[in-house]
């Protein structure tokens, strides 16, 4: 600020430029937002598509792809996202995810050996974890799967454990009695992002009983987003992932 | 019913005696009841301690001791119980169970090798296992004990799952989240009885979290009983276990 | 260990062949699960048909009906059950129950005479009785029905009761209130499995009350499954009626 | 109002008179509330215990014993009778209830044949169940008891049917699954009312799990009061009681 | 019994009779349940049409009207009752209240002045108004009907509270708050019968919140029958009009 | 802003005053937030009293009075108030709302004729209903109190309801059902705010009952706090009040 | 009352016409209710369109429109909306607010500068906050209208907060985790009616998330109505807002 | 394994040796779970005090202080931990969060200028923040304390804002209506560990709400654990800390 006033005092700054320079500072109280923004960037502008026509998605994709190298709708349909890829066929359509994406390819020398690994208890919460696997990729990520590898057939896990070990952070997604990322979070040194789903039956409630299992674990290091959220367990992770490679 | 009556016909039973035996025989569409109370003899008379006071206890207990080979009050605090024990000095308290005992000794020839498991997450879930070992015990079930084998450890439980295995049936005792009788179902070929218990903090509410997540439990073969309930868990097991042993 | 070790050591076997005998052996700590699950066979595979499409269950059976003597399919509709059937015409579509069963005939000299005792409070309860009963027939047990024996005409379940005594094990699905297996449970000596199903209205809570219900029972020897989960309480019925039979 | 409108015009009535008058009239608006109270005379001034202190409680029954034939006090804690009853020695005091009550005799003539039911499942409901009884008879009306009829021995409700069936009206009390109303509803023809009472444990849930149960009830005839409102349950029972007996 | 047993001595009594006889005799201890069924004949049979074809609904009927007065389906959809109607002409439907009923004219000697208030807050609760008001009418009972006079316009309410005041007893629906009963039960002098409904928006959790309302009422004499639940709300009022009226 | 910089311009403001005032005005960003504290003055400093030590209390009425006219603090036991009122003696406790309390008298000119209804169901809600009312005083608004009018006796409301009627503003408080500010909310034309409060039994799950009454209400023009908030009531009253008396 | 005996008692009145006076006296005991209608004038009757039939609502508009300046239907899909248009095609559909109008022009001399601020924290919050817009623009009152500021992007409801802060009440309206009233609260100083919507996923529970979190506002000066309820929360704010114009 | 059974083969490792390796081997299939212990190495043995005698925690610490660099106690009160410190005198006990600690001074070469930010909502969270906040130190991590920033004055947010933006993670901690980790999750770019707390009153359910709200909070980049488990947010924090600084 302080230069500002001088170059006002000097004369080398009129009024206006000042004004228009110390109001963008002033937005620079709230430019700390955009500042923040900044570093997310490499993130991709998401669309959150439940609820929104196709047109309105449409509109929203030309406003972002100017300025991103990468867009990501989530809970998307097959239906929708068939009407904008007409506008946008460069768009993929990843179709058990129900994400329509488009994405700049990482340069090489950005890629990172380290990765996220998605842990996925039953075949049904598989929606769940190819919306992480996916949203995790956009979001500049390396992923591994390790699906169906839930506690009632333990061995599946332990067949996967090292690979999962080894990872940066797990996602770790589960229905029903939601006891995974317990038995993962007991077996891992990294943090496991929970994600409980709303698979199961009568006494289950929408994943209620998933959600109150994962609160409670009594494994460390595990943390909780909300049912059925995907995209959220997977942003989580990659921002822990970020910081994890930052250095690199 | 045809026989009281050929005898009333042929005068070899007088009306007032065919009367009793019809009563009899009526009362017998209940003694239906007391017959499966035959079956479960053997058992001991239960008593459940919570809000009654010793001298009720005692009261209790010496309507039931002429009549039985053992005797078990369950929920009794160590200070009612010392109450109890100045009148029946020969009954044994067992402190963490909370449980009064007085049993007759079983018979060598009727012991067997099989045995019940007691498995059981957390130290903190104690209280519960062993208010259901003592009561399998007291209901002449062999048991073994499977203490702090929680899943946040997983391989403390792959220590001790052969000798689980080869139990006739496994109490799995559970608080927090409660995803232990998940993994143990998954791992042995036998019935699971399923406790929830109170143990846990915040969103445990008092046990309906590990409640739910047994409910929900993606493995075959488990059934659960009330929040805390050792007693109850152990009765279901012992119910089994006599099944699996009465030929022998 | 001991042997495979000195066959390396005499020559007899090579470090390669050594390598897969030992990655057996430790693939062997898995193989407990294995083994347990040998102690279950001749139980059917059992695949949840819900959320699968045709196609999947057919690939599902395919891969299955080679290694086993029956497959039981639950959860499936009418629809999607006769898609299945144009691939495989032996199999039978049970349509109360929604269940699709395929199986060798038991040998005569495998048959009990002992039997499971499916016990039903209501006409719209018969869905998941259903399917408990046709799950415990599949599962190589036999079965009896006793149905719309419900607590509001309780001379119905008396006019039964006999029988049901004298089954090895019962399941007990009851709606609304929920509160047959504590009449149930209090009539008879063997353990009750109790399944509460989702039919009410009102304050029935999807199933909420009676499975609240059943829970709280005053009666001894009964454990609960999820709402609906008739499958689930046949199973159980069929571990412990297994145990009970297992010597004859 | 025409009558007081002619004596106005007529000048029997001064404006004044007719003011209070109509007046008068006016509050009979408001007067039917004291007509139906009277209606409801016989009945005794009910004052409400708990969260009173003694002097509170004396002050109220000072006004009310003038005007009064009979004072029922309920929820009121031995310490607290014991005060009150200082005052008013002629208050007895019901313990097992917690009721402080004053009622003159009842005129011969005035008594009835016909009884209330009050039916208790088990042992630890009968605060509940007392706090009924006593009700009823302070509000005028014969009792008869029947406790510890639980349905988990459904033959000690059968010894004592006949009885009950022969009642104008039961009020049945039960805590745990809360069966006993459905039972009872399903085996007479006059109205049940149920009282939830909160004694259970886990998953009672302080008497919801009963509340359900009741409120879910397949047996036709049976109504619900709050949980342990054994009050609520009896007064509704006078009130149905009295209009079966009001021609006598 | 004694009666038998002598004609089976003195020969007047065949044993094959006398079997039957005393048969009956034994079924005469549930036969109790019959003899209460015979009391609460003039009821008519009911039929709980929700979850039933058509054509299993037309079995039942042909079963019941053979030995009855009066057949009342309820919750049962138009396009059901016209199919049912196809069969059975001389049954009426009644749309609001979703009833199907036949029932023979009630005497004019059996006919008495008093009535059954069905007391309605809302024209949304009408549904469930009109299924009480209908069943009352045929179980025999005069109805009189006072809608929409909610709480919010309670003026609405007190240009009728007289003639609610005379009858015998009444049947309160509201959903929303549910305060209606309240009021009324603060205003009468004999039995309410309160029904929450599952109208309502928001949090009121489909009845739940009228329904807890009505539970926690400060007005005496007030009970209640499940969500929506008209019919039964309408079944206890009429168990009680018929008390009130037996005299006569 | 182009006034400062104009002075730094023309030389009349330093660089360091120019920093100053517009770092100022920077942080009038938020000094909005205390533009608007400002409008709110008038209105005492409250201190929430529970769980705060009296050295606490003291230590932060010291730091507030010096700046105040009146410091209101609520929730503060009878001990903890006469611990602060040792240091405070101007101070006074009002025992009932459990508020201690210290204003500055208003000045004649700024008192008004309107007023505040306090309104209040029962006796046992009275605690939050003088929290409400001393609350509001000591806002500077005149309250008049209208207590034990509550619904099942709706005389005792029509006795005062042309008072509450000319109020402002009301602050409707109710424990139980929580009727009582629907039938307020249909008979005034002023904003209701509704106060449910945790006075109950059984089923009113400490005031939830009577929050989703509130919440359900049919009459328009109510809006709900929290259970027991009878300082948030009288804050929203007071400050519609302040509204309504802003011009005179 | 006095006048019209007195024109009684000198004849100028007859009888008859007293009577008519009287009644009319009387029943203003309602007319309290009537008078303070009068008082809420200006405001349209609003009829709830939500599960009634055009044909009903075109009945009701007719018998409305005749005594009344404007007609607001709310919750009314476009369909409905037609139909009824055909009928008064006078009247405006506002489709996101699903809002059918009809209104007399406001004269220039009644209205005010002040206005509603109505807050929407997200895109499909919308549908409520237009409700609300629409319904407070027909109840007379301006409107600004702030949408999307929600919370996670705090810096867009920074850009708007001084705007908010001048209006006379705001109405916030929040799904989600329903925030926004709370940070609203903490900036403004006049009342604030909050809006919790039923948008959200998985643990939102219906809205249930956001109403908990706005009835446990650490904000003083925040009230509650119930989810999804715009046309409550601009009711409430009508009501204010008439109060702080009515001198004007 | 290879160059193990090569040993054997060439005779360079006896049979014994070669079991004692494979085994150790074998174990190492839960070695993996020793060394990812062994990764998470220089964080603490932590003792969860809660529920433990004195007694049981020295005997802990004693088995652990031997191998370790630092031992946590959490949950244990101020009692407790002067026993505790009697044995060991080292240990230092932090009240407000209730954490009795000793720890081996962290070398100077080890520490990192990045810190966890920890974020306090209220003065009546300090204990869970405190919690977190000792928690972070013991396991290594520089900490930050921005305490009495909620969101009902949210300048004081703004005053920090910065230097959280530049911690390597936040814990936000917050109870009543916890909104605060939404408004921080907007404004930074690093991941959000959310702690709800119990602290609230009314409808906060004991945390519930605060959970809720965390759990459905439209920023992205937030994960919830249990209630109050300021410990659990830290251990996550501390997880992602040591990833960011790995490399340094």
């Amino acid at each position: 600020m302080e230069d500002i006033l001088k170059q006002v005092q000097d004369g080398s700054l009129s009024i206006t430029e000042a004004k228009d320079k110390l109001a963008t500072y002033e937005n620079l109280g709230f430019a700390k937002v955009d500042h923040h923004r900044k570093k997310r960037q490499g993130f991709p502008e998401v669309v959150f598509g439940e609820g929104k026509t196709p047109e309105q998605i449409i509109a929203i994709i030309q406003a972002l792809k100017a300025k991103n190298n990468a867009v990501l709708v989530t809970r998307i349909t097959k239906e929708k996202a068939e009407s904008v890829q007409v506008q946008f066929p460069e768009f993929n359509y990843h179709e058990t995810a129900e994400i329509l994406l488009w994405k700049k390819e990482i340069p090489e020398k950005d890629r990172v050996n380290s990765y996220i690994a998605i842990v996925c208890a039953g075949t049904s919460d598989l929606r769940v974890a190819e919306e992480a696997a996916i949203t995790a990729e956009a979001l500049g990520c390396p992923v591994k799967r390790f699906y169906d590898v839930g506690v009632a057939g333990i061995h599946r896990l332990f067949d996967n454990i090292e690979e999962i070990q080894q990872a940066t952070v797990s996602v770790v997604v589960a229905g029903m009695e939601g006891a995974l990322p317990s038995v993962v979070g007991g077996l891992v040194s990294h943090p496991v992002i929970a994600v409980p789903t709303s698979i199961g039956y009568g006494a289950s409630f929408n994943g209620l009983s998933a959600l109150l299992t994962m609160l409670n674990s009594c494994a460390s290091g595990i943390s909780v987003v909300n049912i059925d959220n995907g995209f959220g367990g997977a942003y989580n992770a990659a921002l822990v992932h970020r910081l994890a490679n930052k250095q690199q």
